[in-house]
């Protein structure tokens, strides 16, 4: 059995969970309060973050890794296309979403209303999740300028950048930080890809303290 | 011939650097100010950042995206190895510097020492110095540990993992702030890699207003 240490609330486990379930790999979850110090959580991963997959008797640590791993060891369907020049491009958005977008936005809004909280580590930083708040909007017209010409964000297929995206604004969208009327094609992207069946277990997730909101998990929102 | 915009000083370009120069690929390297606001820069990558790679007649961004590009395009010599596990262990560590190495060390005293001032954003923060030098220590045990129990950082062949690595830790060199006394074995690897042809460029580097001290390209360190 695949297992996977995570927290619901983290976008690069979410970005692992969607890459299992497109595939059709079954995951038993384990939930990791990675920010405590814990010896046997350490000796998995010695960066002390989550996601840690075992899986094939291995243990991968770092969460685009381990999507490469699944993608190579389990290729259908495919996540990341053939054309070296197409992959570039997923591995492009993939990049601006767990680097700049989780710079500027996730860790600004989440880690601030959320993880502080239940990390016990003092209260949200008013100014952080003001710069967040106005920085989601940018990456929203961003991704609409590229859903313009585009039916998935890097190209004509749904890959694991599309994967990437949803797994932070899903995080977002659950402490209700995005504002869907702002860009419709982007709303349009999210309802599709929220309706597939690989999403249905984030749509599940509850984070003790954060009950989620009544849209979070409603295909039609 | 492929262009390189690029900041002599940025582990992301100094790896993708050392990967084209791995696999004999000529590149003109062009000095990209990425913090001012160059709409044309902005275009190659509305992301803002360098590296940019003009190659193949494509505009590559992200340089982990850039990185896999040149290696499924001109494989040889390998950098990243054909066994699925053995890749996700060179992923791995590719990711445990760019993000997390670059998040407690080279951020903390390159961009305090270095970029601050280049970009007039204000003087170094003590604070971020005083944790990046202690954060460093963690690191070389840590590079000290793998190299224990392996040749290189990944395994017994050289591989993306050792360039990733040693791109930032020649920035650090730069400015004097690797204790290569700390750990042997870490000074031995950086040795060997520092002696390769592929890293002559990036000891030839001069950053205007900032003099390498004279050990940075002294392969007798």
């Amino acid at each position: 059995m695949i297992q996977l240490y995570q927290f619901a609330l983290s976008p690069f486990c979410r970005k692992v969970r969607l890459v299992l379930a497109e595939k059709k790999l079954d995951v038993q979850l384990v939930d990791e309060k990675y920010w405590e110090d814990n010896q046997d959580f350490k000796r998995r991963n010695p960066a002390g973050k989550v996601p840690v997959l075992r899986m094939d008797g291995l243990t991968l640590c770092e969460s685009q890794a381990i999507c490469e791993y699944i993608e190579e060891t389990h290729p259908e369907p495919a996540l990341i296309p053939n054309n070296p020049a197409a992959r570039a491009e997923v591995r492009r958005i993939v990049s601006w979403f767990d680097d700049k977008f989780h710079h500027e936005v996730t860790s600004k809004l989440v880690y601030e209303r959320v993880n502080k909280k239940l990390t016990r580590s003092g209260y949200p930083d008013g100014r952080n999740v003001k710069e967040g708040s106005k920085a989601i909007k940018f990456h929203l017209d961003y991704m609409g300028w590229l859903l313009d010409q585009r039916r998935w964000l890097a190209g004509s297929e749904l890959t694991m950048a599309d994967f990437a995206a949803a797994a932070h604004l899903s995080c977002l969208d659950y402490i209700s930080d995005v504002d869907w009327d702002r860009n419709r094609q982007v709303r349009e992207w999210y309802a599709k890809i929220k309706s597939r069946p690989a999403f249905r277990s984030i749509l599940a997730d509850q984070v003790s303290g954060f009950p989620p909101p009544r849209h979070y998990a409603d295909l039609d929102f």
